[in-house]
């Protein structure tokens, strides 16, 4: 049947710049406590953009989180207020340049539900304009492309180390067959 | 050809009980510098344990930080110096009473790299023996079966909500297609 923890006391750690960190005491069943620690995120959009070549756009950026580079699909937080799909938009011509005549979307899903609230919508473009990218002040971005078949060997091959792209590499080959 | 953020200063502002969290004043080229606000995870493993009738065993459990139940495969976090293979096993036996004939290793990535460093490791279990669950004095959990072509599709359906258990749907049919 289910049950929810309700919430007794919480406390705000850390509000900042990307994220907020508080901590809950819930409830538990048999009148039992416990402390949850939660990262608040604003949710984030994704974006799996394909060349009428079947190639997948990719960005390269150093990830200070694990002090490495990651190959991934573009993405983005959400702006306040703003709809999902409007950020795909924003986000695939910031970081890439490219316009897409079509933005589908594909699926939703908690990056870490253990602790953070991070809600991801993943998008499919297609039709792709090539423009001119305007990164963030904070942003270095080499943008890559890989033939969507390259992308899931890749994934085999612990080439590509980010949940979205490994999601956005199978959910698109997946919808993709399941279209034709 | 890439580059890497220098830490020019770091500043905890929380360590606790599954996560810390602390502010890097990082160095960009052209001598720019910004703020990255990051979580520390342990790391974490996750089960895709497969029966022998093709079921996939999965979790229901609240998950506070989303605010709802969630189901998912088994998983949970890595204790210290902890190998993930024998975390693997030890949750899957916590949370869901299965041992396993076999635990193999599937791939790994980072859940969230914008902010957090953790990493998942994703394992398939086969030759599941029932037996009897120990799960954490805080964890409810109940225990589920489907299909495993039933789990994909509830990717579709919007029923599937958690990046981990995506994957290791998507991940283990196309495994199991390979090796076929």
């Amino acid at each position: 049947m289910g049950f929810e923890e309700k919430t007794m006391k919480t406390e705000k750690i850390y509000e900042g710049k990307i994220l907020n960190l508080r901590i809950d005491m819930v409830e538990l069943p048999d009148k039992k406590y416990s402390k949850r620690e939660i990262v608040e995120h604003p949710g984030a959009v994704a974006i799996a953009a394909l060349t009428d070549d079947n190639e997948i756009i990719l960005v390269k950026q150093y990830r200070k989180a694990v002090e490495k580079e990651l190959v991934e699909i573009p993405a983005g937080m959400l702006e306040i207020s703003e709809e999902p799909r409007e950020a795909a938009v924003r986000e695939l011509k910031e970081e890439t340049g490219f316009s897409a005549d079509k933005m589908e979307y594909i699926c939703e899903f908690y990056t870490s539900p253990g602790f953070t609230n991070e809600k991801l919508y993943l998008f499919l473009a297609t039709g792709l304009k090539a423009g001119e990218s305007h990164p963030e002040n904070d942003e270095y971005i080499d943008v890559l492309k890989f033939k969507l078949d390259n992308l899931v060997d890749m994934v085999w091959k612990g080439q590509i180390l980010d949940s979205k792209t490994i999601i956005g590499a199978f959910a698109v080959s997946s919808y993709l067959q399941n279209k034709r």
